[in-house]
């Protein structure tokens, strides 16, 4: 981006004070801000910084009164904070909204179709049947398989492999290297030792506003639907096997987990490397900490799990306080049964 | 797909009862399935939903006798799982049988090879003395390094990386975002705490019947060879250090690790999210819990561990339901101590 | 590659004895070797295979006195591993600088400027603005967003993703499937339970003599940077969150994690699958055991850390090697029970 202050200014509806013509080209914190970047105070901890900063620009809010001089151009507004998540947003809106078009070579197949704005990046490839929405964008070398159906306003960026059949809805985002629609992991023990693949014929459906981080990986339905509700938010590496349903608003860090057929009930948290093993229930609201195994379906909405197998949080840390108490434990084991060697039976 | 009831009936070898002549599209469960879909009814519990299903055409078993009338076309067969089956099998070969061809733009360096019936994506890349078998499928965007050889009828998904002189047998299959033959993670320490790259020159083999999840890491050996051997089926994210072997008919389940060297054996069956360190030698058909960690070899063949450090299932479970029951155990102790201080020694 | 015997024996300083005419074209380990290729005898437990194995050409050092007849061209040298180290570093530098040139179709932003001794494989991307250093390899379909820098001599494998904005030292290497910048996980609750994502503005810096491993991702900061520092050597499937630094020569394992705004200090050891939450600092020279989980700063430099929660090492086996006696433990509080029962109060 390259704005005056001036600019900004009128965007966040604010006043300067100071040279308005100066430009800015990058947000940064004000304690790490340097020429050309604009930053804001909001919580008074940093002001100090105020006075320091070598920003070109600072965004304040109304009652703030500096105490010294300040270097950078001010721009005065009703919340400083708020100004700033604003402007935040404007500038990924910018940054998205830079790439439009069809870059050469990509790959379309004449059957695809395509609503108004799309961008797709040189070596993207859309298979047979695909239909996309408005406005969405394919980055470079993503892989969008044959009947795949994304709906408007989604981004699915480099490199990220979408097979065949797969839906995906409106404003969603997946990041790259992530992988949705592979098969199910399913193998049918033999009489000699060997495995017999199960063909996996279903797919995966992602809902409206589903956001799946880097390299992660969701694998289709062995028959019927892998479900990732409206709203939920996966992180980078994480896995979902075959069948599984995630949902609404539920929120999953990063290398956790879900065996096949497990049913993520809506409003959960689910922390960094949790696993959960298949066919199990987890009710609304549940939160998960992190590295715990979860064993058994959760029946209790807003409950908290802890441990490998999970159990409830208050009593896992009780016992894990007492676990690493142990060696002290002991001791006092041994000295009872020193005493009671002492005292002969009555 | 599109067939007539009739000419799913023929391929089964059923009978036909009601209008042989709807179309079916898709392969759907009893208790999903729309218009246009084939279900199966083998286990009684799903009886019901024979009754009140959309179904267009429904596999049944010659001894089922239906208690109401059923709207769905009847194919009445043998056994309705067999044949059911049989179907996912006929409907996968004939999705993987849809590609056939080279798409462009793709690279096939001129020194490579190939037999009858490849596929190959665009932007597919293969490199220079790759030797490709018959039937071989490699999908848009996968990478072939130099050296590179295919066995028979292996397909590689979309954007899957095969780093140069890894060698796959016959049968297998890659999944997107697989990585095979990446450098092994070795780093000679220096005097002044930096690292030296120890330099990977070995490969990896994939013996026949192998499935590599997508996304899962296979580096290759420092020196020698990184072995899968045949039959064995890896899940999602998993990554497979440099040499390790990998034993025929082992089954690995996503995000589990096997560090350098450590060789597992045929027949074990690996849960998610395992750990094993570097240099073990783990017995023919040991079973591992999901989440632990193996820290030591096993050398009884059958053996089942659990926990991190893993240690005997059957010990780890007792352990386990004694740590959740610490603070009750503390009680107890203050109680003896309390009786104790009550009672002068002797 | 394909050298004489002779040819070796000068760039290592040997000297031949037996056929100098002979080709080589592979390393490998004494007790695998076969026909056209080279191996060592350093560790005298190997001595046995020198008189058995089919190499074409072996190293031994000039104080070894065979006491059988070897089939092998040999070649002398001072001391057999260390020529053999460099006869490893010499094949890898062969094996990388064979890739010169650009291959097509590849994508080179009109704005984007490169060195010498460019590869750019084919089906790579390079984004607008993008600058190259001298003999920087790109691997076909690899993406290198907008505004990207990368140093001189810098590997990226294939289809490894760079997103925009990205800093990227001297001598790093990227493997394949690796994602460095996307966006960190950052979500807003709303009232009515759903989230509103937060624009993730920040970039990604590595500084020189990184290393990234197979399908590793590294977010961007939310604003700021995440800072991989010189020499630092990450594996295969790490996850490292936004706006988390880890210090120089600092080496983490496969599959471990490390949460939002983490500091790991220099030279620190994190083995595989371990968790670090965010918001922490670990002190330099820390040691991590495998699936730990840290919850807590470490402050003492050189602390040694297991468990999850981790605490001190030493600490952590101890309770570990109680926590397999607790059957035991309950079974000695049992027989105080019934002793304390058995004597009535005083």
């Amino acid at each position: 981006m390259e704005f005056t202050v001036q600019q900004i200014a009128e965007v966040l509806r604010g006043e300067v004070r100071g040279d308005h013509l100066q430009k800015v080209y990058r947000l940064a914190k004000i304690q790490e801000a340097q020429p050309g970047e604009i930053a804001f105070l909001s919580n008074l901890k940093y002001e100090p910084f105020a006075y320091t900063t070598q920003a070109t620009a600072l965004i304040i809010s109304r009652d703030f009164v500096p105490k010294q001089a300040i270097s950078a151009s001010l721009i005065v507004v009703e919340d400083a904070y708020t100004a700033f998540s604003q402007l935040l947003e404007e500038y990924q809106k910018l940054t998205l909204n830079e790439k439009q078009g069809i870059e050469q070579p990509s790959y379309l197949a004449a059957t695809a179709t395509h609503g108004e704005g799309l961008y797709l990046g040189a070596f993207a490839y859309v298979g047979q049947r695909v239909r996309l929405g408005q406005h969405v964008k394919i980055y470079p070398q993503a892989y969008i398989g044959d009947n795949v159906t994304i709906g408007d306003h989604t981004v699915v960026y480099a490199g990220a492999k979408i097979y065949a059949d797969t839906q995906i809805g409106r404003h969603c985002t997946i990041h790259a290297g992530a992988v949705i629609g592979s098969d199910g992991f399913g193998f049918a023990p033999q009489p000699d030792g060997s495995y017999r693949t199960v063909p996996q014929v279903g797919n995966v459906i992602l809902e409206d506003f589903v956001d799946i981080g880097a390299n992660t990986t969701i694998d289709r339905a062995t028959m019927g639907h892998t479900v990732v509700e409206q709203g939920a938010k996966l992180d980078n590496l994480i896995q979902i096997a075959h069948n599984v349903r995630v949902g609404r608003h539920t929120v999953i860090a990063a290398q956790s987990g879900v065996s096949g057929s497990t049913e993520l009930g809506p409003n959960c948290v689910v922390a960094g490397q949790v696993g959960i093993i298949g066919h199990l229930k987890i009710a609304e609201g549940t939160t998960i900490a992190a590295q715990s195994g979860v064993g058994k379906s959760v029946t209790k909405p807003g409950s908290t799990l802890q441990g490998s197998p999970a159990f409830e949080h208050r009593d896992s840390l009780k016992s894990y306080v007492l676990y690493r108490k142990l060696p002290e434990l002991v001791a006092r084991l041994e000295a009872l049964e020193k005493m009671a060697k002492a005292q002969p039976p009555a």
